[in-house]
């Protein structure tokens, strides 16, 4: 490890406006040297080249650009797929799957470069802060965190009036009416009108999804697991990026995956949030459909709740804690038979699964049916009424005879 | 109570053939005298004074018939909604709900006339062997069971000649290709070519529903909840019933509502279901918006898993245990405070809530924006964050590092 | 920070060195009036007048004394019975349970007096911090809350010379080596040598509870409950406090109730504490063996979880949260039927049940018993045995064979 | 039944008159040759050769005998362990383990001999006719079961009479007031008197452990745990075997592990149990104490549920279905950092933690002391409090105010 003779800051870098003022602020109320790393989570964009380049005219001195597209669908989307997570039941987790990831490389740089401190982009009443800051601690609890936002009082305002000071390289518009995060797993928009729930969202807020009333033809996608694992569509082999980019594109196209909620912060407040996912949405729907026919009931019942915290705890930026190791023990051992093929039709704002295949099935049609080759033994059934519902029985005789 | 001279048995009868013929066969099997009881759960179909009548033409000695309606929207699909049920995080237990409150009539007959068995139609490979006779079990547990089908081999084509045999007032067709369950909450659609879960639904399977692909103007409707319940729709009052009756009607018109599931059955197999609920779904989809609002976050995630246990127990027939009442003990407390408006969007296929109002919101616009009048302090978010992330950043440097 | 000339501050007053010190301590840091509120939980020591003068000596503008003993009992120590609520399975909460009614206390007497913040003597590394200031925002959300040991920085030492200084009628005598806070539920000591969590606790540590070692004659106790709250000890009527106060006597004097745990704390780190409950535990081991006679299995069963819960969220200083007023929701209608007595031996450091009788009873000699009068039908298991297996048995023949 | 001249029933022999009876009985019944089993998995009494011979002498064709305790031990005992299993918060699941492991060694019998059935000698209302036939039908879903006692009505009575005209060779003594089932992981005792649950069990019911109010010297132990299995006594290395028969001896020896319980069963009803488990007991207290040094606060609250659940599915007799398999992914998980020393006193009944150690300890004497050394940054305290109970002010608000 070099040691910097002047303090060294790794800072969050976007290329916007916001984080490349950062660069000259942090310097100014620091006097630390500061080290952009900008991390590709598929978030679309500039190119990371310039990107990089920015970052060094407006005064960093190292800039390091990271393609971290497919350790994020790998290492962070597929866990999440594998746990069908949707936090409140809705929404997949887009940002707080991005956060972790993104922490990572941060780290790797304040190492690599001698930094003592992280600092980020994010506002002190959102959960991305928790999320960057207890990351940064659980993977290397001697750092420090900044956020200029949030610590240094540095307002859009502050911001504009510093780049056109400094005649920083960057474009000072209008802010943008929304705060938007955004990356290959989904899109989040936020503030602005939405902020009175009433109000509901225009067209103009959706850049993932085409609007789902308008008229076009179905398209229907058959979507090949292993082991939890998307790995073929439509039978071509895919990386688990390619299946996410491939369903955005294709259920993005049909308008599925936009969510209106308002969800409970880790912060303590109510905020009103749209979302874009639609490979995400599209992807877990078929996970779930097949976990339908290939896991065992009682585990299928029990998965359930270690979903939703799995959820809680990924969204209240907990990533790198033992539960969230141990939740995924459960969660890998449950997916070992979940491979097969669904068949789903994208339409109209839906994703529907209408056909499942799989040789790891539960489903046995000669139990099922009520045709020629059934094998199920009914005479067994008198016995476990009378016992499966005993001690119901015995506790009514008290209660309610 | 009258103690009858012969043996009684109550019937739960539909008025189709498979019950009608029970009526004789019973009464060869064991010698009793049969009772018909017919309750209306909002199934549709014949009047049920000529479900009487024919009950009594095919040899039944009393015939009961009563509309249970506003009772099982009251008493059985209101506590559904208030605890979001959806088995499997789906289906709205539309069958699994209407039994209890059968079995809560075929009880008080029995009492009435002095029978000592219930006797139902079912399979013995099915759910609702287990909600019939666990329910009556619970309600008078000194009742016997009896299911014709199931203990005495009474197959359809057996029924047919017997029914041609007695020459019974009923029409001996063909099976439809489908087993059905249907009441004002749902309908449940089973068997056939739907057996081979590949296989896609056809159009055909559905009633309740139009076709969501099909091109029409959206509706869009306003529903108003006190305290959980449903009150009024587009500003006009109406009970839970009415409420679920207008939105079969309205959200079925678009779509909504349908569902195509490898279910996990009560017996231990797995069997496929196409359920249609419209209803049922546009107003859970409110209720749980609406809840987003109005309860707070500790309680609304422990509110998730109670929900699913709930929704569990009552699919497994354990509507009368003790562990369903003190559960219910639960989701009313925490339905206390959800009152407002939800505007949703019915549209193909779809039900969006895309507004809500309540004066119970614990949505706080000063707590949430990013504009003028933000009255979140930021400076508390460090300490916070570091304390939050402690226990796990302790661990970190242990197991990380 | 400027107060006006009226500002009046309410401050939690023990009568202790510290919070005699507090009095003029926050007088001067914030120029307010302070009001002294002393409330008595059982907590034993001086009488309440003597407290109460202590408080006007030491400069308090009002002295507020008021014996809670019985509302904490029934109102707090109760619902925690009924819960069997302990902590990481094994701490009944004492502490804990004593901060919301010193919190309503508090309120009460700000809101009577007039004043704007609410002083406790509390550090800023415990539970007892968050669980007084949580209660407080959650009672009176405009109340400020201050704590001079953590906020001031008011160090024993400095107490000390402050109290000498200002000649204050308070012995200023050495620290006691450990840190106590106790009251009729129980007595919890932490710190000094104890922090070495490989030190055994020494006998010098304890106060409620004799040594368990010592020969002494087992005390046998009969205890009724009804609905969850005992009502009676050896067959005399006794109120809820008074059931606690006689089994701290009888179980302490058997050496009954010493915890020697690591404990997780709220603020993220672990501690060494040692507490003593005779009362408490004797209660709650009783309260537990009659539910296990008078609650059905799967309510008993899913009771388990919530009691964790319910431990956790009092633990945690959400006693007012709306989560806690739900899970009473379910407790109490789970504590409906357990009435009955129970028969304890206390000796040597246990309290081992060993009787059981109850109108409510769900254990039913004639279903358990092999003897003569057996009606349990054993012809049903096969059945049961069957189809309680298959989802196991079919995943089993794609997984084992 | 028709049976084939070569067909061949495996039975679980213990040598004792029913078993041995079985052999003959099922012979006659069925036609088929009987190959008896016997495991031993620590439950004392005769030598396996004994037992081997008397199975030969009283028909079997074949018969095997297996020492399963290591077996037992570390497959069986050690993940109960590492769950801290205690089914209803107290019965560490002495029989309930051991089912499985019989299971194992019948099935490889069973296909090692081409045998079409397995034969036990349960009665029809207990759990473990459940246990032994959900094991054999998930191992080996082509084997029938069967259970003379239940299914060809063998009661002691006639199985006295069948040895004593067969003059099998066996003592025909008159029958243990209570039915018993141990091994080395603990004892259980039911029926008799026990079965009035007024009365209290006398210490004749007690073989594993001394009477703890005998006055005797306490013994204190040091265990040593790596990642969660007990390695050394004492600093001497021991295998799990070792480390509970050591255990048994030492704990028993100062009545350490005797339990008096009223048992939900798996068949619904409710029993009356006696249990002595001091090995058991001993270990699962050390373990739990070392976790509660080692384990991280969620990791350690999640796991709590997660030990309930996998009690009741072995207690359920589930030990092969997937949900276990999964939840042990979960604990193994947990236990990685679970090493480390706990010293206990083992004395009049009780089995007391008073010191652990351990180099993957997560208890910080500089976070926890309140003395020099202090890290704890307590000015984090009021930004945590202020947003940790932030969405409970925002609800108090509006509910309390």
């Amino acid at each position: 490890m070099e040691i910097a003779v002047t303090d060294r800051v790794v800072l969050a870098y976007s290329g916007g406006l916001d984080t490349s003022v950062c660069i000259g602020w942090i310097a100014e109320e620091t006097g630390a040297e500061v080290i952009a790393v900008a991390v590709d989570v598929g978030q679309g964009g500039e190119d990371l080249d310039v990107i990089r380049q920015r970052a060094l005219d407006c005064g960093a001195v190292e800039a390091e650009v990271a393609d971290a597209r497919d350790e994020f669908a790998n290492e962070y989307c597929l866990p999440a797929l594998k746990a069908n997570a949707l936090y409140q039941g809705q929404y997949p987790l887009v940002s707080a799957l991005s956060r972790p990831v993104i922490v990572k490389h941060l780290v790797a740089a304040a190492q690599k470069h001698g930094a003592t401190t992280v600092a980020h982009g994010c506002t002190g009443k959102g959960n991305d802060q928790v999320r960057f800051e207890v990351g940064i601690q659980s993977l290397a609890p001697s750092l420090k965190c900044i956020a200029p936002v949030r610590d240094y009082a540095m307002t859009r305002d502050k911001a504009i009036a510093f780049a056109e000071a400094k005649n920083l390289p960057i474009v000072t518009t209008k802010k943008n009416p929304y705060s938007i995060d955004q990356n290959v797993f989904g899109r989040a928009v936020e503030t602005g009108f939405l902020e009175d729930i009433w109000n509901a969202p225009i067209e103009d807020v959706y850049e993932y999804t085409q609007n789902p009333a308008t008229e076009r033809a179905a398209d229907e996608v058959v979507i090949t697991f292993e082991a939890g694992v998307p790995v073929a569509i439509d039978g071509r082999k895919v990386t688990v990026l390619q299946a996410i980019e491939e369903l955005n594109k294709r259920a993005g196209a049909q308008g599925v995956g936009r969510l209106d909620m308002v969800e409970d912060r880790l912060v303590g407040i109510k905020s009103r949030e749209i979302y874009e996912a639609p490979g995400a949405i599209a992807l877990i729907t078929a996970h779930q459909a097949l976990e339908n026919v290939t896991v065992e009931r009682e585990l299928a019942r029990y998965k359930r709740q270690v979903e939703q915290r799995w959820a809680e705890l990924v969204y209240d930026g907990l990533w790198f804690s033992p539960l969230k190791r141990a939740l995924d023990g459960f969660v890998n051992e449950a997916n070992q038979h979940v491979s097969g093929e669904i068949r789903m039709v994208l339409h109209g704002g839906r994703a529907v699964v209408n056909g499942r295949k799989s040789d790891q099935s539960l489903y046995d049609f000669n139990l099922a049916t009520y045709d020629t080759g059934d094998t199920f033994d009914q005479s067994m059934s008198k016995g476990f009424i009378e016992i499966f519902g005993l001690s119901s029985k015995i506790a009514a005789r008290r209660d309610l005879a």
